[in-house]
């Protein structure tokens, strides 16, 4: 059986954040949360009666800086990121393979989908899959950035979250167009990017985007190497 | 076992859309599609493959114009709207106390809850409850016209839904602050209008909101009441 996540959105960058409550518990995770929704996010995790044991990361974001340090220093939840991204002070440096637990067996599941950042991770829980800015609903995210590489975003994408069964669903780390949530089996047919296409057409289509630099880069993968902490906090 | 419903965002209303998916069964129901995002939903229900069974309306919306009659006449899905809307092109008219069934023994509970509009009802599925404008995130809809009335509002959350369980997890027509949802428990307990206040107490609150009147009314409630079709059609 599905159980959605909660799915939270930031509408200056158009980030989603979700929160992943595990039933016949009352444990919970949040995955990339956004730095001044820390108090939303938080009154959701009160209002669903829910305690964070986990803050995960997608990766070290460009676009916006995360709340991970100030709900772990708020909540005790530990923070999970992974291991390829610099973010040093987390306390789980994830690897491929690797599984969080939490609540009643729940259990998250880490793959390696390098390709927007050299380190990005994607996250599947139960039959869903988070996929941060690695695949997007019919796209995916730049590589031209941070250890990005389209070639290693294919291999990503082909070999590891198409993987995963057709029903799966996926839930993107953005969306511009008010999308919430595919599923593996369509953007596997349909995904204007990646749907039959050989590697090297992917290549050549995202050496072509010609996307201007992210505003915030230069604040943004700092900060949220410190989890979205001062520096020297 | 709580199953989240898919929460869909219109960000000119600020008006949510929710698709509810039956575990073990491809049907489902949308409850207050708006109309310019009518391909986004069927894309929805296309990438999660879904076959959508209802079409469900709150009330006749003052500041948004629904998708119903477009959805209906693309899909077959039957819409069903509260009995005292003056929705008339609807083939199953809501009473309070009815029960839609679908998919594998889905079923959602009706009740009439009055208030924001003198038709305006809420759903119950599974353990989530959708209220429309009745209840709010920390707040209510306005009561100050379509035969809105503060005091019925106060009784209808009082006697109708703070009755649900406390762990319900209660999903708004609206919500303006980046929020997607709450519960039964927590609205009770905080609720910035009705939490610890008398009927007396709210009806002067609400007096005295002196709102503006919705831009779209007079665009948005005749077409409501057609499903969202041009008269005629
Ligand atoms: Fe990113
Ligand atoms: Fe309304």
């Amino acid at each position: 059986m599905n159980v959605n996540p909660i799915q939270l959105f930031d509408a200056e960058s158009s980030t989603y954040t979700y929160i992943l409550a595990a039933p016949g518990s009352n444990e919970a995770a949040i995955i990339d949360p956004v730095d001044h929704h820390w108090e939303r996010d938080l009154a959701h995790i009160e209002r669903l009666g829910l305690k964070l044991a986990y803050i995960l990361e997608t990766h070290a974001h460009a676009d916006h800086v995360t709340s991970a340090g100030k709900l772990r220093a708020l909540t005790g939840a530990m923070a999970a990121v992974p291991s390829g991204c610099g973010i040093s002070p987390a306390e789980l440096q994830l690897r491929h393979g690797d599984v969080i637990r939490f609540g009643a067996g729940e259990e998250i599941a880490v793959l390696h989908t390098p390709g927007h950042t050299g380190g990005s991770m994607s996250y599947v829980w139960r039959d869903n899959v988070f996929t941060g800015d690695t695949l997007l609903i019919n796209g995916c995210g730049r590589t031209d950035f941070q250890s990005g590489s389209a070639a290693a975003l294919y291999d990503s994408v082909m070999n590891k979250l198409f993987r995963l069964p057709d029903d799966t669903r996926m839930w993107p780390g953005h969306d511009y167009k008010g999308q919430s949530v595919s599923t593996i089996g369509w953007e596997k047919r349909h995904n204007a990017r990646l749907a039959n296409r050989s590697l090297e057409q992917f290549v050549e289509l995202m050496a072509n985007l010609d996307l201007p630099r992210p505003k915030l880069i230069d604040v943004a993968v700092p900060a949220n190497r410190n989890l979205g902490l001062p520096h020297g906090a």
